[in-house]
C-alpha cells in the first residue's frame, strides 16, 4: 500500500527538482561538446571555471547579456525549440564583436512554468550548438521552474557572454576614428534576427491572419514560421579573421532600436550617419510585415534590421579593399549603404532623393 | 491638427522603446556608482569592458548565472522592488565564493510585460547596491519588454556574475581535501534567501490564509512580507578575508535542493555528509511554513536552508581556530552542524538520535 502524503511538498506546489535535474543532465553531452581545454573542473559545480588566455598584453574582458524577446512565442507556436538558443548565442557574440572582442564563454538562463524535459534538452542543445559554432564554451546556466509567472508551455531565455579583447584593438577606434567622409557598409542578415517579433506577430498573425504554417507566394515556398525562425547570424566567423587588417573603424549590430538607435552607439561627437534605404532591397518577410501591418517606413527601420544585420564603418580609401576581403572570406553580399557626415551623433535613414 | 497614424507601430503593438530607454537611463547614476577604475568605456555601449586584474599567476575566471525565482511574486505583492536585485547579486556572489573566487562584475536581465519606469529604476538600483556592497561592478544588462509572455505587473530577473580565483586557491580543495572525520560548520541565513518561494507561498498564503501584511505572533512583530523579503545574505564580506588562512576545505551554498543536493556538489568520491538538524533552531518563518503547510521534515531540508545558508567543511583540528576567526570577523552565530563520514557522495539530514 502506498503511504498517503498529506502535507504540501515542493512537487505538489508545482516545482519538480528531480525533473529539472534530469532535463539538464540529458543535455550534458551537448554542453560538454562546447568545452575546450580552457574549461576547468566538472559538470555540476556551483560556478564555471575558465582559464584566462595567456600571452595578452592588456586584456579587457568584454561582456553582454541579452534575450531573444518574443521570437520564443514563434518557436512555441511552431513547436521548434532547437534554434532559439543559437539565436541568442549569435546575438551575444555580435554584441561583443562590435567592440573587437572574441568570445570565451557563455551562460544561459531558462525560465519556464513547467519543466518539459524534451523542450529544455532542445533549448540547451541549441545553446551548445551556437557556442560550438562560435568557438565559445557553454560554461554554465540556470533553469528556473516558476509556475504562476509563466504559463505551462511558455518559457523565456537570456544569455550572458564573456569575451576578451586587447586594449589596443578595442572598437570603435578612438585614434583615427570615425569622421565625416567615412563609408557605411552593410552585411546581410538572415531575417529578423531577434528583434521586432511583437510587431511582426501583430502584423502577420493578428492583422494578416497568417499562421506559422502559411506559405505565402511572397516567401517563395518558405513557411512564415521558417522565415521568422531563421537563425540570427553570427558575424564572428566572417569578421574575426578580417579585424587584424585594421580597416574597420567601428561596427554596429542592428538590434532593437534599428538603424536610428544602434549606429549612434559607436559614433563620436560631431558626426552623424546617413543610411540610404534605397541601397538594398529588404528581405521579403520585412516587405510582408510592412504591407500587412501598414507599418510606417521610418518605424520599419527603427524596429527591424530590414535585411542588414551589421553595419561597418570604414574610410573611403578602405572601401574597396574591405569589400574584397569580405568577398575573399565568403561574403559577397556586402554593400555600401551610407556615409558619415558632420552632425549630432545621430543616425538618419533616407528613403529616396 | 495631429496627423492620424493608421499603421501599426511597435508602441501600438505593446513595446515602447523610448520608455525603456528612459527607465534604464534613470538608473544610470546608481549603475555607475558600482564602477571602479577597472571599468573601461562609457554607459550605453554594446558590451561592458572590464580590465583583467594584473599580478595573478594562473587566473581562472569563475562565473555563474541565477534567478530569484518566485521571490519576485512576494516583492510584487508587497510592492517593494529595491531588494530583489540585492538578493540576486548576493546569490551569485555566494555561488562563486564557494569556488574560492572573488567577484569582478555582474550583468542583469529584467523581463517584463510592460516597462514601468519606477519599478525598473528600483530593481536596477537594488542590483547596483548589491554590487557596490560586494565590490563588484554592474557592468551591463538587458531590459526586455515582452507583452504576452509576462502579465503587465509581472517581471522576472536573472543575473550573471564573473569573478576570478588563482588556480592554487580553487575550492573545493583537491589536495588535502575533504575526508572522513572532517566537520561541517553552518553559517546563519537571513531567511529563505532565494529558494522555496513557491512552496512557502502555498503554505503561508494559500493554506494559511496570511498576506504579506500579516504580523503573526510567531514572527514577533515582523510582517510576513518583511520576513519573506529579507535580503539573501552575501557571505563574501565575512569569508573573503578568512580564505587565505586556508582552513576551509570546501563550502556549499544552500540554495535550491537544500542540504541533500548542494553539499554533495563539493564532496569527493568516497565520503558523505551527515547534517544534524538538531544542531540549530530553524528561523521562525520556516517553522511557520512547516506547520501551516504540514510540510514533511525531509522536504523542508530539501527545499529550504532552514536558517543555515552556507556550510563550510574543515578538518577537526581547524574547527576551533576557524570559529574564532569567524567570530573575530563579526560572525558569532557559526555552529558545528555535522560531519563527514565514509559514504557515497551524498548528504543526509538526521532529525534526532
Amino acid at each position: 500500500m502506498k503511504k498517503k502524503q498529506t502535507g504540501v511538498t515542493y512537487k505538489s506546489a508545482g516545482v519538480d527538482i528531480a525533473a529539472k535535474a534530469a532535463a539538464i543532465w540529458s543535455a550534458r553531452e551537448a554542453i560538454e561538446s562546447s568545452w575546450g581545454p580552457e574549461v576547468v573542473g566538472a559538470f555540476g559545480g556551483f560556478g564555471g571555471l575558465y582559464r584566462m588566455p595567456g600571452g595578452m598584453k592588456r586584456p579587457l574582458l568584454c561582456s553582454s547579456t541579452d534575450g531573444v524577446g518574443t521570437k520564443i512565442a514563434v518557436a512555441i507556436a511552431a513547436n521548434r525549440h532547437d534554434t532559439v538558443g543559437q539565436d541568442l548565442v549569435n546575438h551575444c557574440v555580435n554584441d561583443i564583436l562590435v567592440q573587437g572582442a572574441r568570445p570565451l564563454f557563455l551562460l544561459d538562463y531558462i525560465a519556464t512554468g513547467h519543466v518539459k524535459k524534451d523542450v529544455i534538452r532542445d533549448v540547451i542543445g541549441g545553446f551548445a550548438k551556437g557556442c560550438r559554432d562560435n568557438g565559445c564554451a557553454l560554461i554554465g546556466g540556470e533553469t528556473a521552474e516558476m509556475p504562476g509567472t509563466y504559463r505551462d508551455d511558455d518559457y523565456d531565455l537570456a544569455a550572458t557572454i564573456v569575451g576578451v579583447v586587447e586594449e589596443a584593438d578595442v572598437l570603435p577606434r578612438t585614434k583615427n576614428g570615425v569622421k565625416p567622409g567615412d563609408v557605411l557598409i552593410g552585411l546581410p542578415s538572415t531575417g529578423l534576427h531577434t528583434n521586432g517579433y511583437t510587431l511582426a506577430r501583430k502584423a502577420l498573425f493578428e492583422i494578416g491572419g497568417l499562421t506559422v504554417k502559411s506559405k505565402p507566394k511572397e516567401l517563395g515556398g518558405q513557411s512564415v514560421g521558417d522565415a521568422l525562425l531563421a537563425v540570427h547570424r553570427s558575424y564572428a566567423p566572417l569578421l574575426l579573421p578580417i579585424l587584424p587588417e585594421r580597416r574597420i573603424k567601428a561596427m554596429a549590430h542592428i538590434t532593437g532600436g534599428g538603424f536610428p538607435d544602434n549606429i549612434p552607439r559607436v559614433l563620436p561627437e560631431g558626426v552623424k550617419a546617413v543610411v540610404d534605404a534605397t541601397a538594398w532591397k529588404p528581405l521579403p518577410i520585412f516587405e510582408m510585415i510592412r504591407s500587412l501591418g501598414n507599418v510606417p517606413n521610418a518605424e520599419c527601420y527603427h524596429v527591424f534590421n530590414m535585411g542588414v544585420g551589421m553595419v561597418l564603418v570604414t574610410s573611403k580609401k578602405d572601401v574597396e579593399p574591405l569589400l574584397a576581403s569580405l568577398k575573399a572570406h565568403g561574403e559577397s553580399g556586402a554593400k555600401v549603404i551610407g556615409e558619415i557626415v558632420k552632425g549630432d551623433r545621430s543616425s538618419i535613414v533616407r528613403f529616396g532623393r
